[in-house]
């Protein structure tokens, strides 16, 4: 018998219709068409989906079990997107919840190739939690980014990741911004004897990708941020694939996330195809996540899964400094806190700020 | 001064608090950090987004149009994306509803390079309502697919699909597949006399839809499927620049409907890249538009824009044969009809049932 995904769909749905609701999910997310007419037995049990079971939890919302076969992915990261969630992702009535693969999914796509250990190696910080801040605002030109990454850098920070709105604009191009920010946070780094990482945003085809990919490593970097819902799977995967000595930092735009549960797309998806470090909107900042969204999210990131390595969880957006006390209390140390616009907000104190949050963090261990 | 999209939010609030939220929107998707600290004026003038009017709707609900200026995207496709509905897309109170393009995006993206008139020609069908059917279940053998084919081919239809579900599977691979189904269906047009087109659909990486192109025009076929969300906005873009004489069908799956309006995404921005027929979940069959939403969609694709050649709605989605007329009467004749499943679901009568269908829109003229 071929093996099976087990994907939780949540099924707003009365008792009455459930059987046959979950029956038509199974065939969506499958063969895609009327099962009767299929005669052939490969297809009727081996392809087409099964309802494996329905559990009612209340209030009109069910949970239905579907198995999916592993082979009608072709272990492929778009198609596997596409057979999880393609067609069901415009029925209203249905949010994708979960899903459990075979470990051949693991052996195919491979999962993050650093993980926590090795994002944690590059900074020498074995114990505790991470820091990150992000550069903005887009618009500056590619020797103001540089100068204020260097004053981040002089702070002490862990990493500093590109805004993804940073692509490649007129005003900061590409091959422009990340020589010149690469060498300011090189420098600062000397005088620190801090090796702070600088990660580039990836942006356009896969054609791009990689040319920015030559820059980022001629550049002497060794990290990445990407945006694999906006760049499309297919070619997140593909540059994992390509550059195992690059770490890749996930960013959540485009994650639509009230169809998909967040722990699932950013905690999971991203990282069984690589990503070794997931930003997430965190709780009580601009998003609508909750606090237990967002420690299931990063529980999900870090917990053993099919023998991959784990995924930093970073929490992000409108996070403020005064919070570093109650969030490392929330996350633990096997995280990394990313502080960008109340950094940014704090002008020519930014160093000094920037300190004060790295002192914060170090003085927290496991 | 430079060139702003002109995007229009839906977005729920009260009274009070929406001009703020409106405020935050544009701040979210251009520089995304606290406008206080910038000092810079270009940024200030150029590059932050810039809320240009708040509509009550009534019942909580607020239409907000904001000015995003068109350098940040950079003219590509994905950053685009980014732009437009990036971190909003995360945030459960804002519907993207629609935007407002400078010319300068069609030039630089170019939309379809066919369209209506174009995907007519190649049939022969001046005036009327275009056939289409497509090709399932997957886990079929190719030969199995490439007789299903024969059949609907042999009932004189305008133009078979690959369900979007067939990918490069070891079942039917693609290189296998597609010559095979390609040659079936050239025996049966020969028969015919009808010029009956195959679209294969493409999945993979850049380097894999390349190679895929390459078997199609091997295979003297002229247009292809392609699922935009699933293979990556700047991939389908890369392939629409690079294959002029190809026709590109565009499939909705993952297209996650309940947060962008479906006029929007299938109906404006797969045509803006570059999409000459855009498949969409049609209102009365498996998904849940409305009879309005639908006529909003195809509106959209055909209305004269920027200049762009038009795109042809195809509805699909759980179609019956028996809906013909009503379809037609509905859409009139700038339309393609997707009828897939159910007219599988005929079996033996598959190739008169076409005929019949055929029959029935060849009979509709303008």
């Amino acid at each position: 018998m071929s093996e099976r995904i087990q994907v939780l769909y949540r099924v707003k749905s009365d008792a009455k219709s459930i059987a046959a609701r979950a029956k038509a999910i199974a065939v969506e997310q499958s063969v895609e068409m009327p099962v009767e007419p299929i005669d052939d037995p490969f297809v009727l049990n081996d392809i087409v989906g099964r309802v494996e079971d329905i559990r009612d939890l209340g209030e009109g919302l069910f949970e239905v079990r579907i198995g999916l076969a592993a082979a009608t992915t072709g272990f492929e990261p778009g198609q596997l997107l596409n057979m999880l969630f393609g067609n069901t992702s415009i029925q209203e009535d249905v949010v994708f919840y979960d899903a459990e693969f075979p470990r051949s999914f693991a052996a195919a796509l491979g999962g993050p190739r650093h993980g926590l250990e090795g994002i944690r190696k590059r900074v020498n910080a074995p114990r505790r939690a991470l820091t990150c801040s992000a550069l903005k605002p887009q618009g500056l030109p590619a020797k103001e980014l540089a100068a204020l990454a260097a004053r981040l850098a002089e702070g002490g920070i862990d990493y500093i990741k590109d805004d993804h709105g940073l692509a490649d604009q007129v005003y900061s191009p590409f091959a422009e911004r990340v020589p010149a920010i690469a060498e300011a946070v090189a420098a600062a780094s000397a005088k620190t004897g801090i090796p702070t990482r600088y990660l580039p945003s990836l942006s356009g085809n896969l054609d791009s990708l990689r040319k920015q990919m030559r820059h980022v490593v001629m550049a002497g970097l060794d990290g990445v941020l990407i945006v694999p819902l906006i760049v499309g799977l297919p070619a997140f995967h593909t540059l994992v694939k390509e550059n195992p000595d690059i770490v890749f930092m996930t960013h959540p735009a485009f994650g639509g996330a009230s169809r998909i549960r967040p722990t699932f797309l950013f905690g999971k998806l991203f990282r069984l195809l690589g990503s070794d470090a997931t930003v997430f909107a965190n709780y009580g900042g601009r998003f609508s996540y909750t606090p237990e969204e967002c420690k299931d999210l990063s529980m999900a990131a870090l917990a053993p899964w099919l023998g991959l390595k784990s995924c930093v969880p970073v929490p992000a957006g409108g996070m403020a400094l005064k919070r570093i006390g109650e969030l490392l209390d929330f996350f633990g140390v096997d995280v990394m806190l990313l502080i960008g616009g109340s950094l940014l907000a704090t002008r020519e104190r930014i160093t000094a700020e920037t300190a004060r949050y790295v002192e914060a963090v170090r003085a927290t261990k496991a």
